[in-house]
């Protein structure tokens, strides 16, 4: 969230990734195609979480449950629940109960703040808190930082040929938190809002910086994707999908780089365009190959 | 809801659809593409949209806003607010204040039921209230509902090419109410979930029987969506994208027939084959055109 003048650690490739073997993630299912024959396919599983923070109930989510306390903390910190300064003292997961408990040194009460909800477009995080919108006019967001196209066209190829629960099952978000060229975190969730989520936690329980950092999601660039993104510190945002007006207004205002349609040689810039170093020629990039292709890949779905 | 002997009503083919030449539901964006050149694009609208049920105020909507008061209506039904027999005695909306007030003859209160809130996966819903759920396992769906191939593959190809946002502008989530091979009721908005409730509340207010009806949507195949339309009396529902392990279960075990990838000459079953009339050759169905491919169109964007 702040802006440091030390110089970021450089991360790997995949430092943290999806595990599309591990076997409670997806299940197979049998069915019946076109032609009446039997079919079987793998789909990707769904548990509930309840989420407490300290002794407090605030949300049960529904999730591949990969990664419970980074989705945990990570909700909290996206929900202004956790401030930059809170310590935790302990993060319980309960596999059997379905609950996952975080425990703060501060002592917490959001009883009030939960009153207020908002109920938010596209697939993101569903409800937005009041006061979230009041913090996000104070942010200030890297103006030194930077994505070279040539990262782009790399970033993109990578982690669409990365394995993944996408290319398993399908019908699954992934987003990924990069440092120039690098995909550093994957993760992917049903809901592209526990996506997020869990990046933002892992960034925070490994003070990971944000500044020189670019979010990549394979969802559309709603009003919300543009908030969390900016909320976390991250000043360049990239999607395979489209843009929502609202989504272009809040990045404009915010100053956040925001890119959509990055598909193979190609992209749009509609925020930020000042981030954007044009190093590479769209025209020497590879093109998506249709196997990669989100929507032509063995999962067939859009990932909608 | 109610499973009927009378026949149900004929209704032709996009009785009510997308406006996309409706200049308040998206907007002119300039943007930088990846040659560095100026692009101009349409980007879907967002508004909000803040539901009151008599005197207590229930939720903000981000909605792109064409159909407030089925959207009003279809929430509260889906939300299990508004009961088979209540009588609407007035739908106000102010398009200033981005109110919409649905007053009923029963006096309300669900200050109890907000509390208690699940937050779903994909990009449905998003909350669903507790006792939803209570309700859906009383859940009947007409046994002698059928979908024959030959309808699906003339809705899918119906949908794809008729006139909408999605092909203006991309970034939008399209719901077909159908009735074989009829594409009846077609709504579009930012979140599947108003599109959904804007189908839900449109049946409602035209008492539009659910039993003959075959709901397609553009979205993963959920635990939301299954409940959604189960809910609905839906007995089959249809998606071009893919499912979740659990909304398969539940599909299976409310009796849903289900049936997702459907895409030119191919589509999966996963529930209720037994309503599946294989009445036509795959082959002689027609591929899906690049052109009216969801992420082949125009707005190249998945729908997600």
């Amino acid at each position: 969230m702040t802006l440091s003048n030390a110089p970021a650690p450089r991360l790997p490739d995949f430092h943290i990734r999806p595990d599309p073997d591990d076997a409670r993630l997806s299940e197979a299912v049998a069915g019946t195609d076109q032609d009446g024959r039997r079919v079987d396919l793998r789909v990707v599983s769904e548990r509930a979480l309840t989420l407490f923070l300290n002794a407090q109930e605030i949300v049960t989510m529904m999730t591949i449950g990969d990664r419970p306390d980074l989705l945990a903390v990570g909700y909290l910190i996206n929900q202004n629940m956790l401030r930059p300064d809170d310590i935790i003292t302990g993060i319980d997961h309960d596999e059997d109960l379905e609950i996952v408990v975080v425990r703060t040194e501060r002592a917490t009460d959001y009883e009030e703040k939960m009153k207020k909800k908002v109920r938010t477009s596209g697939c993101a995080q569903g409800t937005v808190f009041g006061d979230v919108m009041d913090r996000f006019d104070e942010i200030e967001l890297a103006p030194d930082a930077r994505i070279h196209t040539s990262w782009l066209y790399a970033l993109t190829k990578k982690i669409n040929t990365q394995p993944s629960l996408y290319l398993t099952a399908g019908a699954i978000h992934g987003c990924v938190l990069c440092q120039e060229d690098r995909a550093v975190a994957y993760m992917e969730d049903v809901g592209r809002h526990n996506a997020v989520d869990k990046i933002a936690g892992w960034m925070w329980l490994n003070n990971v910086p944000a500044a020189d950092k670019i979010f990549y999601t394979t969802g559309r660039l709603t009003s919300e994707m543009v908030i969390k993104t900016a909320m976390m510190g991250i000043p360049i945002l990239v999607s395979r999908s489209g843009f929502t007006a609202w989504g272009v207004e809040l990045a404009r205002k915010v100053g956040l780089t925001l890119i959509g349609r990055a598909r193979g040689q190609r992209f749009v810039v509609l925020s930020g365009t000042e981030r954007v170093v044009f190093d590479m020629d769209a025209k020497d990039a590879e093109p998506e190959e249709s196997k990669h292709r989100r929507k032509g890949s063995k999962a067939m779905e859009s990932n909608a």
